[in-house]
């Protein structure tokens, strides 16, 4: 308690008294963030926000003065856990003033930002130069920069675009021992030693502290068009992905929404939808104006040939808000079920995407839950949402049995348990179910390099 | 030498004896690659060809007893002394025997291969099935996929399609203690775990030896096109890749030919050049064909605009052919100035690529050499080749001085000293102009990680 006070005292001395909050319901409330966690038990003991790189250095020499650790933090829009104490105790690294967009230079189609930056208004600004920074997770609207590099974000757009490590050139890390460390270069390309920028996208806080990102822009695709449309099993949906790819489009995403998915939105946010399909998929396709209308007559025509019915097309902004508004209901249609809801997420090879979902959905029934599955399926991605009551123990208990045989399941069909979201607190006891001991006893020793001390967010990954 | 014939003993009863070379002669061959190296004075123990992962680790093994370095080699096309020992001694692991496409799997768009595997090869037969494979260092029609993943080529489609980096989404990795490790997921996508895809991805083969690599595949285009055009000054050339951006077109490929590139090739391939100009761009767009001819319209406009003369483009397979010709051959031609020729690999933002080009050009002038520059203008990235003659020891003194301004200015610039050749043995004094000591002391690190004895290929990159 001692210790406690003097790093409080420290961190205020350091720091502006009012960007250090202490009291018991602060801290309460940086103890949670989005995951699928029924208590929120580990409190910090502060709760700090920074404003510049060297404020950032003085937290970490403090962190390293009083052995506590550092947990980093955006918009607290993480699912897996990564940015909350795994161990009561440890300071909160609030990032939400650093929210400054440095740079946009459109003559070397680069940006750089601060870690704060809410992704949603970076890419607005980004779209008035003419480019483009596709990375798009569907929390994005408030969920920042500097979340979206620790977590390696992916979203809707992953299939033609990639995920946030593609876009990285350059992040200013504070090390765990408050040095400032240059991942990467100012340039497009780099084969100039080993990548860095890579290992910390993904890392989850546990290698270092990201004050600053330069990252990588293209040009903005003139027009974006999507497609809705409906498939009697899921493999139908699932092998459609292939008949678009080979008349060679490559359509910006191709998400899906399964049974459950579809009849939970439309009881809620009522769109039209049909509620009798085993599957839907939204496909958004993108690019040079000429070019989308030859798309839709050829992606139709798919469509049909691979059963599907009931096939829309977004003919304006409403259109095109409205099938998308339905793809991204899901979530808080399925809160509207029971008193929680929770998602995931899991990847496979896309050949075994069809057998996953019906997998998922199969476990889930023999543990009587509620599943509704969206996901990205050009990537094999599924996100399992299961709305339930933290409150019914018998229900949890159900709960905690059918997501460990949903990882089983994943990991026996050649999948993954995290695509886009991360491992933080929440998988960290799967891990070794998709990752083999020697890939983990390397990634440990990593870990060991670059945070002897297990300063930085520990316990988070392994 | 005792030590040396027990290692070849020991080889010889792992392997079989023919595939392990010992005699002069062979050594010698194996002491050099198509770096710029006057002399190739370190000649290796023995040169073995490995056929299957077994092999690799009993080699590893050896190596181990014998305390003796390993320096993998594909088709010893690299250019920075990658690949060659760095010091008398050591095995050269030969992999042009582990040349299996394990599988091109259409319906997950991945490939499995073996690292001996020539890339325009694999690239021939992924197109067959619709896939494309986008990276393509010029030399891909004897490179091989391990020495692409091991320098993280690049090539002219990289400005649209990224590094080879970007397309690996799992590597089988034979450790330095020979036991193997997984790296990444069968997935598109991966947020599990720290990134060891591109931690070795530009490594060159000083963490571990690559075995077998699963790799991204996206659709191919249906169609591609390209332009050459001529500017009276390099910055309007290099300016005009912006107002192409701007008009929301995302060329394959924005490349470079200086004056002297120009005039060098038109003298020895004669191929109707403008040799009065002091820049050409070749642009190359793909994609569906319906767009094509939007693509083609606009970027006309543009380079007139950008005053362009002699705009041509590419009508058919001879006239796309005839302009790629004349890009590709400036390195040979630069071959018949002189006895010797020379490459580089230098990157800076695109804001500042006229200046570097100008820059390097006086730099020659100064030290009386010749250079002819190509490049990847979209990246930021020049090709300085310089034609010398090695016997000539004044002419070799002023090319070494050159080259070490040629990087002193890159560093100025705010770029680094390679964008897709590697470091190798070439330019690792070079390193710390471009990479500050606390990334270099973490790359270090990592290093030790991986090789704690240093048999990997011992002092490349470092």
């Amino acid at each position: 308690m001692l210790m406690k006070n003097r790093l409080l005292s420290d961190l205020k001395k350091n720091l502006s008294s009012s960007n250090v909050l202490e009291t018991l319901e602060e801290r309460y409330v940086y103890a949670q963030d989005a995951s699928n966690r029924k208590h929120m038990e580990n409190l910090p003991d502060a709760v700090v926000f920074v404003e510049n790189t060297e404020q950032v250095q003085k937290v970490v020499k403090l962190a390293n003065k009083y052995k506590t650790p550092i947990i980093c933090r955006g918009a607290g829009t993480n699912v897996v856990g990564a940015c909350i104490p795994a161990k009561t105790g440890g300071i909160i690294l609030n990032f939400s003033k650093m929210n400054k967009i440095i740079e946009i230079n459109s003559e070397n189609m680069t940006a750089k930002v601060e870690p704060g930056v809410i992704l949603g208004d970076f890419q607005k600004e980004v779209e008035k130069s003419g480019l483009f920074y596709p990375p798009d997770p569907s929390n994005l609207a408030v969920s920042t920069i500097g979340g979206s590099i620790a977590q390696n974000s992916g979203g809707a757009k992953s299939f033609k675009y990639g995920t946030t490590k593609d876009y990285i050139i350059d992040l200013k890390v504070i090390t765990a021992d408050g040095t400032i460390l240059k991942t990467g270069s100012n340039t497009i390309k780099n084969a100039t030693g080993y990548n860095l920028n890579t290992l910390f996208a993904g890392s989850e806080g546990t290698l270092g502290i990201i004050a600053e990102a330069t990252l990588k822009l293209i040009p903005k695709p003139q027009e974006k068009k999507v497609f809705m449309a409906y498939f009697d099993t899921v493999k139908e949906a699932v092998l459609t992905v292939n008949s678009i790819i080979e008349q060679r489009i490559f359509p910006a995403t191709i998400d899906f929404m399964d049974k459950n998915a579809i009849q939970t939105v439309e009881k809620f946010y009522p769109a039209n939808l049909l509620t009798d399909k085993e599957a839907a998929l939204v496909i958004e396709i993108d690019g040079l104006a000429c070019a989308l209308e030859y798309q839709e007559k050829v992606i139709t025509e798919i469509l049909k040939q691979n059963n599907a019915s009931d096939i829309q097309s977004s003919h304006d902004d409403k259109e095109y808000n409205r099938i998308w508004k339905a793809r991204r209901s899901s979530m808080g249609a399925c809160a509207k079920l029971k008193p929680n809801v929770t998602t995931d997420d899991v990847i496979v090879p896309r050949e075994n995407l069809a057998e996953l979902v019906l997998g998922i959905r199969k476990i889930c029934e023999k543990y009587n839950l509620i599943v509704c599955m969206v996901g990205h399926v050009g990537d094999g991605s599924i996100h399992p949402q299961i709305p339930i009551d933290y409150n019914n123990e018998d229900e949890y208990k159900r709960y905690k049995l059918a997501k460990s045989e949903i990882y089983n399941l994943t990991a026996e069909l050649n999948g993954i348990i995290s695509g886009e979201h991360g491992i933080g607190a929440e998988k960290r006891e799967q891990l070794p179910k998709v990752i083999n001991s020697v890939a983990l006893d390397y990634m440990r020793q990593i870990k060991k390099t670059f945070d002897p001390n297990n300063i930085l967010n520990p316990y988070k990954i392994f």
